[in-house]
């Protein structure tokens, strides 16, 4: 089942280097989630052909326009391409006041539903149920509100050892017990679960850790995660600059990702005053293995 | 004196093609004035190494989202980047608005002045002015209040020949009047203006004509402009669409030019339906011949 993250964009405050500003489209089993939605993004969208019509929510972790501000010129080509399907947005308070008095002064009526949810950013809050997937909120400490959002997929059911299922002759209508662990009964004779299933995949979680100065308050809370993505604007030299504008660096991603003992980093939200990532890549190495950078275009497997 | 266009975006609706939405660059003597800011301006701005810092003048012909989404985006890049300079932004009512709101949520006071002047779109007025160019509102016809500029060079003085100034050994302070054409009187004897100076060049007019269905309402007011810029969304064939949107097709365009008996014309604003841009050129010439495409990065003298 596809469990993967595609990076749309990946510097902080503003476009430059060629990179754009913050957003990710995660991908569930064809059904994709975007996240965070920078100036750019619907081109970012047309450039790494990813179907924008697959995307049926968009989650906004905070109200900085690095994060939001291609998010007015999507739902309007949603619109003029005559979108039918719903569109869920999920942000914090205001986000809909912002939309809502563009349209006023274009006199814009969204053939589509649009679904408005306000988020509380300080919260742990589920926000998205599926039968496969949980998204929640998770705190983060900045200027204005903001959260990150977890992404969990659900435990799915045993796998069917379809050849076995043949031979043994079982009905297709007791396989939902199969998978849910039951045995076949047959008279006296018991055919044991095992015998006819294997174990399920892992369920996989991946945590966005957006815009926040250095905190723990996430921590228990992201625990063994398969992918973390975390914010690095700033190097260890700029420390003292990332704490008066509510940021992160590279040495603090990579104790998060150490303490929180998760199996991949991903770092992004870069700074403009670094044009080589390398740099950024190798001090949080230093500190945490397993990380990455979040380019533009790279698709990682969560 | 440079007196040139730059263009940064030239569809309608949403960017497609590689085409991005509207955005134009009027050079006036090394003074830049924006014309509209779809979404990606600033993007395309540094792509054609256009200096923002020398834009201190910035115009929306009006509120659908092809025309300013990428605002908000250039004037928080401003911030960041610590501009100093006063911006002076006109645009329809609603523009203030809508910015206050997204700098509202995200907590933003500029570091620069930001002066909003509301332009009345059914006018025709003189919007900015300076002793070299004036620019003043065209009124457009459009589903939402919409207006074009129309930027006119004024007559600068006569030209000074500098050689025969030095032989006449003529006094420095004499030199604004010699270029408003009067004579040197030297005792008895007078010096005629025209052996000291030449005429000026003649001054030079831009009308740009945004989103409009065909109107001939500002045709009297752009006669005989060295270049228009008219919006052609569609071919001839779809006129029936482009009544029900408000907009113009080839033929119209060309019609205007025409009529107007302006010296160039300039196309833009391209449906997404057309990738050959070909086809609309064509079709606009077998009107006017003097016709060019608008197209993403290319600089036309007016």
């Amino acid at each position: 089942m596809t469990f993967e993250v595609t990076i749309l964009g990946s510097n902080s405050a503003l476009p430059a280097h060629g990179r754009h500003p913050t957003s990710q489209v995660v991908n569930q089993n064809e059904s994709l989630f975007l996240v965070d939605c920078g100036e750019g993004t619907q081109m970012q969208l047309s450039k790494y052909k990813i179907r924008r019509s697959k995307i049926n929510h968009i989650f906004i972790s905070h109200l900085h326009g690095d994060h939001y501000y291609g998010l007015i010129g999507l739902l309007t080509s949603y619109h003029l391409l005559k979108r039918m399907e719903p569109l869920h947005l999920y942000g914090p308070r205001g986000l809909k006041e912002i939309i809502d008095v563009n349209f006023k002064y274009s006199d814009t009526r969204l053939v589509y539903p649009l679904n408005s949810h306000e988020i509380d950013c300080a919260g742990n809050d589920i926000i998205f149920e599926s039968d496969q997937l949980t998204i929640s909120t998770l705190p983060m400490n900045h200027r204005i509100p903001c959260c990150g959002f977890l992404f969990r997929q659900k435990q799915s059911g045993r796998k069917i050892l379809a050849e076995k299922i043949a031979s043994y002759q079982i009905p297709h209508s007791t396989i939902p017990n199969l998978r849910k662990g039951e045995d076949i009964q047959r008279g006296e004779h018991k055919i044991p679960n095992d015998e006819l299933t294997t174990d399920p995949p892992l369920p996989k979680t991946y945590a966005y850790c957006s815009d926040t100065l250095y905190t723990e308050e996430f921590l228990n809370l992201i625990q063994g995660a398969d992918l973390m993505y975390h914010e690095t604007t700033f190097m260890d030299e700029s420390k003292g600059r990332a704490e008066l504008t509510f940021h992160a660096t590279t040495l603090q991603a990579g104790l998060i990702a150490k303490k929180a003992a998760v199996k991949n980093l991903l770092i992004g939200h870069f700074s403009s005053k670094y044009e080589d990532l390398n740099l950024l890549l190798e001090e949080t190495k230093s500190v945490f293995t397993n990380t990455e950078l979040a380019e533009e275009g790279k698709v990682f497997k969560i």
